[in-house]
């Protein structure tokens, strides 16, 4: 198996506003920087899993939609919270709904956080 | 499947008395950088894996009770190489003798023991 | 000249309502990962520069203090912007406050935004 | 199942002559950062997967032959493309052509090619 | 004294065709990472040192004119020596050809190439 | 000014004798990463500050006499204590016993103890 991994980041407002999040459920904010992994069994005719600038690209506009904003109010995390793991799980969709998942076995996204933790989502996608 | 990481760090010392490890087998230490990942298949209804907090406690009370100490002289390596493997598989069983194991499919815990060298453990726990 | 640096991170929110800002002017957040070095021209009487645990917290004490929170809101950028400089410069006022300063030749914090840009104050107190 | 990961580098040239690749077609390098993980069901009479010293030996011999190189001229890419995930593979097919592989039930090769950017290969051993 | 730091990388070819240079004579190539810092000793009437967008399309365009290139026939390195050093010399001496420099009280560019080594150049520039 | 650093590591075992320290009275251990940071005010005729080859070999010597040893029963700290500042200062002192001194403006000697705390020493060296 074989895969290739870009990162970028975005920096996000959100409150988590249950209790079981403590002081994190007042208004605050993080840096998250974002891995995505594309995996792929088999390398396509240019030697590569995947085009990586066009991943780069991809992954890059799914997180300027989030760039700078407050989580609270984006229409993908109405009504749910926007804890790490659902990020994580809302980039992940939207990268799948894009034009780069032909031939993919696996994507795989990870939210660092801060150092000390992080979080991640990934599908298989081959059976 | 997803996965929350938290990351602790412990010093220690110890000797590796096994002509196997040449140098090693002196009275040396560490700096291990201690990542415990837990997986889930699904989030639970505070859309997370696993509490942080309660993991990033879980992981503390682990590594205090080797903080600071010569493994040479605990009993948990009593008789036996505290490998950095070894070490690992340590932290993974105190982890799950804990109370964060319910409808985790994974634990994973890597140790890094110096910036070219590290070491893990991991153990599917749902089939 | 010696010096030892402690780390630590904050997670918060806050704008930076200057058109200067672009898209930064909206609501968004960031962790910031923050190192206060400390520096003094001679070791004291146990051999470090300063007692690490009591610096580690002193710097935990100035950093909860922002924690979790909308720096809009905060006291101390009331009427300022909370640029990563001003907290910067922010947090080194806050340890200069502390009883930590006692023999330090220099103080200097950096703030760690993102992987691609980090800021930073230092300010020289002997002479 | 455990692991031990071993951290190496090498420098090299090459050019990926390719309209895909875009500017990367011209004659450039990079500083790859390699990172060789080899998986065990279970540890050894060491407490251990394998021999570190041996497995950074290995590592450090696969390196060596490409270090300081174009790999435009290295007869392991006479024909084709070296791009990151085929140096990859051809990283971990010289490890598996080596003594190491006794027992291992699971290879994996990473390259780091700059910060935002990685790629690598995994071939499962025993089943 | 404030600072700000923006972080770019950049991937060339070259070689160093001096036997003071043993095996790094042959051509090869490097990533490198490349961190351009600029201080200043007041904060200017956005709170800030510099715009850090302006700073980071500034070195963007610098890197720019090396990126994907052999060294050995840029016009910068024509008769001398691309050493990390030099590259860091020619990055800050485009960095102060350019717009940024009022106010500045000094300028630093580090250029990371592997893991164990980098280098860097800094400039004091009020006095 | 130039400079260039080198990196390394050792894994040592010591204690620190003085209720000043707490826990960390008792016997345990630390990999030191090591960062030697070599200063010059102009070039030499390589384009380079120093020799970075000889660089590693001085900082690989200084570190191998420290290396799987317990520090506690070094000649170096017979009667002292071995402080992470104490270390950098021994080392920065046996690099300048060392033949790569000639031409130094300046030397500094960085220790990272783990992840949230590092320690260095500098020294001017031309006046």
């Amino acid at each position: 198996m074989y895969h290739v991994t870009v990162r970028g980041h975005v920096m996000i407002a959100h409150s988590l506003p249950d209790p079981f999040f403590g002081p994190a459920q007042g208004l605050h904010g993080a840096t998250y920087v974002v891995e995505a992994s594309f995996y792929r069994r088999d390398l396509d005719e240019h030697a590569t899993v995947i085009d990586i600038g066009a991943a780069g690209q991809a992954l890059t506009a799914v997180l300027n939609d989030l760039a700078y904003r407050n989580l609270d109010e984006h229409p993908a995390f109405a009504g749910r919270l926007s804890s790490t793991e659902a990020v994580a799980r809302h980039i992940a969709d939207r990268l799948l709904d894009g034009p780069l998942t032909a031939g993919l076995a696996r994507l795989r996204v990870v939210l660092r956080e801060h150092p000390d933790a992080w979080a991640g989502y990934s599908v298989d996608l081959d059976g």
